[in-house]
């Protein structure tokens, strides 16, 4: 059987948020180190992969490999109805056809079970190379969230250009155009509001700002997100759950044609 | 005459928003000892039905019984234009086709009056029988509404089930199934975060969740809310309002075929 | 050039919300001495004027002349990425076809710039005469905000009159009618709380609620309104902004004749 209990409901709640946008339905595999999802977006151009490893949980018992196809809108549902600091436990029988949410108020007045019916998905785990990157970014995920938004109204596509000194956003449209820089910045009080490039060669790359929006649904996850570029390799959105684990979005560039900025 | 003055707008603002989403038109009765009110929902389903004692009333004056056809939604308008800690006051001629509400700010630098047309209503007071019934359930008025709201999200119609230690509400439906269950409690700080359970006997009663939650919106008038329950009896949800009566609801029971749940 | 600095993008962003509705396409005249906007709406019935005099920037520098066609609508999307309190500076060239709008962050982490199209814009400049009106009343914004709206809910006119005491504000409709009287009041703790009326002569006029809803959005830009009323002349609804200029909306009175009220 599988048995996982985090303090608090709201972990799982805020994954759901982020990935139900972009993935319709997805298998989460649970093995005795971690719980985890790969998944592609529905129209097969991001990748979504999170781990959650084992030793994060207040209790985790997994006796075998389960692979459990959920839909995640209806699973999202299911978590609203937790409250942010409930207790909860996910369980599964090895061969049952459902999983089993339970809640439990902090007060222990209150608890609910939700039981949601498995899915059979069909799906096939990519293998994501473990790379070096020209560059790795890291910024404050409100950062990040407010520049995707911004540029969003202005153009379809951003285009990154990370140096030594900063990343800059670019975009252009119909009405106009846009940078905005972020410098390198480690001075700062709170870690959390630092701006950290490690960089082993500039590099410049276009990608589209709607997958970029849906990503940015993750800021709740952390207060930091990761950026990983490279000449002709996917750009890696990755948003770390504290001691737990991470929830990474896989994007590939569009070819970076200058005429083709805006009007896509 | 008729002529009724509170001292704080809010009190009816909250009313009438408890009200208009289930009834469009109703007679407001005014008699030298109340201001009630008693109509069926559109869909001629759930009864409501308002009591305001006079004495509850900072001025309260009605030399005749009066009948005021009112559409609720154009009541519900006019109050909105009131501040909540407005002194507010109801005026009416006794052989006059409108009513008076009068608004003055606390500061008295502003007042308002808005005078709004009577309609005639045709309607039948309905004795409702004073009954004991099996399972009176007190609780907080906040988390009944958050659990209606949860279940609407699972399923259409809820299973209500008290024992001696609890209430438990149920449902199920396309994407799976709920339970969840608050326990007696009377060992709390706040009497208005108790819950409270008066038994003759165990009950367990199907409700439609579409009106449960239409209820529910008058949450905001009283922090605890009162359920009686008896088998073949309407339930009654009950919201007492601070010195001066209530406003309560009544909805007959769904057969209780356990095939039938969720497919309504 | 022209280039023109602000300390707070807020003012900015406040000024474009509060026209963005009436006003698709302006042109902003640059001068040494101000930049200013006179524009009719979008249905030729009222007109907007706004003036920010050089002296109440940072920094402003105009070596000529400049008539600067904007799409307010575009404009409004390109300050909504400015956060309240970036420092922003407006640059154009003499002959160029782009207004460009930098904003950095208070710590100076961020730097953004964007850059918009100009457009070609026919308009006339009209001459406003400098009248002595018969009323003129200031009074707490937010309040001529909440009236504009609540009668909003009755009717489509509003009937003004102003007399020593105060001002009320009438309009009916098919469910009713509705007063609101403010009256004059200087003994209050704070100035932006007062109700100040200078009366030459009582006046009473009726003026379309549609536009007054829309002029109310500029209540951001400062906590009173100055209202001025003649008869035959159009009302003008002041907001001053403090120590830079002023948001103005004209309106034509609408023909006063009570068996209108109401039914436009």
């Amino acid at each position: 059987m599988f048995e996982a209990r985090l303090d608090q409901a709201v972990l799982l709640k805020k994954l759901l948020e982020a990935m139900k946008d972009l993935v319709n339905d997805a298998n989460f595999e649970c093995s005795p180190s971690a719980l985890s999802l790969q998944a592609m977006d529905t129209s097969h151009v991001a990748l979504v992969a999170m781990q959650l490893r084992s030793d994060g949980f207040a209790h985790f018992r997994c006796d075998r490999n389960l692979s459990m196809g959920m839909n995640l809108n209806n699973m999202s549902k299911c978590l609203k109805c937790a409250a942010n600091d409930d207790i909860i436990t996910l369980k599964a029988e090895d061969t049952g056809d459902s999983l089993t949410f339970l809640f439990e108020s902090a007060n222990q007045e209150r608890h609910s079970d939700f039981e949601l019916k498995l899915m059979d998905i069909d799906s096939e785990q990519l293998g994501i190379p473990d790379t070096e990157y020209s560059a790795t970014v890291k910024m404050p995920s409100g950062e990040f969230q407010r520049i995707a938004k911004d540029l969003g109204t202005i153009g379809d596509t951003v285009l990154m250009s990370v140096t030594k000194d900063g990343i800059k956003f670019s975009s252009s449209g119909d009405i106009g155009s846009a940078n905005i820089t972020v410098r390198q910045n480690t001075n700062v009080k709170d870690q959390e509001d630092a701006t950290v490039i490690d960089l082993q060669e500039p590099v410049s790359l276009s990608f589209a700002l709607k997958y970029i929006n849906s990503f940015a649904k993750a800021t709740p996850l952390s207060p930091q997100v990761i950026l990983r570029l490279s000449k002709d390799l996917p750009l890696v959105v990755e948003y770390r759950i504290q001691d737990m684990g991470h929830l990474s979005f896989y994007l590939a560039p569009k070819v970076d044609d200058e005429d083709e900025m805006g009007e896509e």
